[in-house]
């Protein structure tokens, strides 16, 4: 099956606006086993037309998004209404539903808005629940008079329109036009602390011996998102392939982020976790705090770029900073003591490094970085990473590091 | 002139990687007054062909990326040249710039990477500085032969790549075609605190009225970038309204934010900061920190998420606490006292309130926020917030929100 995008959109030309619609609609399919064959993007304007014309003469489904607005260069339901010599009737529907939507918050419907619930004869309305666009779905028979055989979807631009309308309009019909109708899978195994290229060394041969699976690997945000689809039994195979060889940095199966599964482990044993960081200045508590619930399971937190401040907050004796610097596996260990001690938690993580452009020596250079980790029971870890690059990702791969030492500990695995 | 993008990139269909290229050459584009006319993005592949083929015909200028590695779906060089006729000969620069690339790497240079080193005869060579790919620039005369009349520039797909590029060798030679030469200017107002429809009632009237003025506003992490391009005369032109109605909450005027803006102003005064953070958990003294520099300028950081947190650490009365509530002005200008005492730092930022998506009351609903600023010489300031919304909003919208009260602060300005 052929598919494709068009997205209307000055702001998309303009780059104003990065395209993650066209991501995310991607990634939907993909999940069905179905690869986008071409996007388009047009601007804003009666260009519309020529653009999913050409598409529909390519395409077996033709996705379209943006244009279905209330102002002038809004011009994608027309467009197609004529491409296809339709004429446009009143839909009661859609203008009962602009009226609830407009009285809820007090305010008239406008002309401009009336023109929404115009509708070409023969399309099918996809309610809106999140704006006032509906959108249109035109059936593959009302393609014929041009000669062409594509199911076309008009879709609102705003995301949070438009997502809904694909999970629950286009992706059922979809569903029922492919050939092994609904007995696709897609499972996510989210990997973190292996490269691309080893997981792709320890796995892709065997993998590639499965009938039938769709194999692609996604790097994000330092981890890479291990995607096997396929048909059930395939896809099964598969997992145990991954779980055998990747076994224990397999983070998540569900997509979730490495702070999601360390707040929920937490909040799970009633345990309590502090931070104490010097050059992540503040994202292990940040990237915590960004869960729903980290209040549960982070209080207390220190950001300790000066050397006092590690003295002074948590307890680190300035004789040891002197004697192996702040960036060192002593240091490391006393500030996740220290934090540890003065919180009362179950676990400290602490930082210390450097992040750069500046401050790297010849022993230790700019992306060096100790990680300690003190627990209320047991003995205190400690892991030297070496982390060069911008220090966007120096600090992002060293949390991820610092938040995969928890993860493990709390498995009672070995840290890597 | 009219200017497409052609994107190669299965990974692009697939959705697991943005198009951030696109955006990025659109608003380059956009500051030199051209707005790209339509984007095509096929998968890896022959396809590359019919894309470039098509665009080549409708457009003046054809900026095509990705397909240029040495895989054997990388057929974008082979492709173009077969389309325009071209043969093809090895270019003893390429295979020079080959060979020092990867004997520093101590590695020999594979088959496969050798064929980069083949170019389509008539073509310029642009040097890739962070890759081995080249870039490759046909132009117009060699389309003649298809009847067509348009420059084509072939980029490598990886941003640290194509960006060098794009603004050494490809903008220059766009910059020589434009009928206004060198002439036209782009100017970024990044305003804070302000929404884009009160930004709009504010200056829209009046920058309408200069002639050759092109207008554009931008939302980028809850500020608006507010573009003007054009003649020099018009931008200047413009610059003085806006600056006369948005004055004190400009935060800069090359495109720095809030926290490059706040880093390079401490450090010019040798000040320092202290964070103290509830319901932001870290976001501030992250922000802080993602600017280089900022071990100059921020020395001590508290997450004090838990009352006991607040209380043991910034000195905060539990009584306060008790009687208040942990969201009031009252613990928040305690918190950021008790930071400025407890760290002999110049300013202390505090923030609590309550993140969501639980907690909230109905005299204290989610998105409430107190925001504390205390200062070695002078009185403490607090602001009370309302950022309703999800929790990465929230923390974003807050942080700027106190970042921006410490702007103000610095600059003897009352606080918005």
């Amino acid at each position: 099956m052929k598919v494709e995008l068009v997205n209307t959109g000055t702001e998309l030309l303009l780059g104003d606006t990065i395209n993650t619609n066209a991501a995310w609609i991607g990634q939907r399919l993909a999940a069905l086993g179905i690869q986008v064959s071409r996007q388009t993007i047009v601007p804003d304007g009666a260009v519309i037309r020529t653009a999913i014309s050409e598409a529909a003469q390519r395409a077996d489904v033709v996705l379209v998004s943006g244009g279905l607005g209330p102002t002038n260069d809004d011009l994608t339901r027309e467009s197609t209404a004529e491409l296809l010599g339709l004429g446009m009737e009143l839909n009661a529907e859609v203008m009962q539903h602009l009226n609830d939507y407009f009285s809820k918050r007090g305010k008239p419907v406008s002309l401009a808005t009336q023109r929404q619930a115009m509708v070409p004869h023969g399309t099918v309305v996809m309610p809106n629940l999140f704006g006032t666009a509906p959108g249109l779905y035109f059936p593959a028979e009302l393609s014929a008079s041009q000669g062409w055989n594509a199911h076309i979807f008009l879709l609102p631009g705003p995301p949070r329109e438009l997502k809904p309308m694909v999970e629950s309009q286009v992706e059922p019909r979809l569903r029922t036009w492919l050939p092994d109708g609904m007995s696709r899978r897609v499972l996510y195994l989210k990997v973190t602390g292996v490269g691309e290229s080893d997981i792709v060394e320890a796995v892709e041969k065997q993998l590639e011996a499965i009938p039938g699976l769709d194999l692609g690997y996604c790097i994000r945000n330092g981890d890479v998102d291990v995607r096997l689809a396929g048909p059930q039994v395939a896809v099964d195979e598969a997992a145990v392939i991954v779980r055998a060889a990747l076994g224990d940095c397999i983070v998540s199966e569900d997509r979730r982020i490495i702070e999601e599964v360390i707040v929920q482990m937490l909040s799970d044993r009633g345990e309590w976790l502090a931070t104490a960081e010097s050059c992540t200045g503040g994202t292990i508590a940040n990237r915590i705090t960004d869960v729903s619930g980290a209040s549960r399971v982070l209080g207390h937190g220190w950001v300790t770029y000066a050397n006092e401040a590690k003295h002074q907050h948590l307890g680190v004796p300035m004789e040891l900073i002197e004697a192996h610097g702040a960036v060192s596996e002593e240091v490391a260990r006393a500030m996740a003591e220290g934090a540890l001690k003065h919180s009362g938690a179950d676990y400290a993580l602490s930082v210390t490094g450097i992040a750069g452009p500046s401050g790297g020596t010849p022993e230790k250079p700019v992306g060096t970085v100790w990680i300690g980790l003190a627990a209320k029971n047991g003995e205190t870890w400690a892991q030297k990473k070496f982390s060069p690059g911008s220090r966007d990702r120096f600090k992002l791969l060293t949390s991820q590091a610092a938040l995969d030492m928890l993860r493990r500990r709390m498995l009672g695995i070995q840290p890597r």
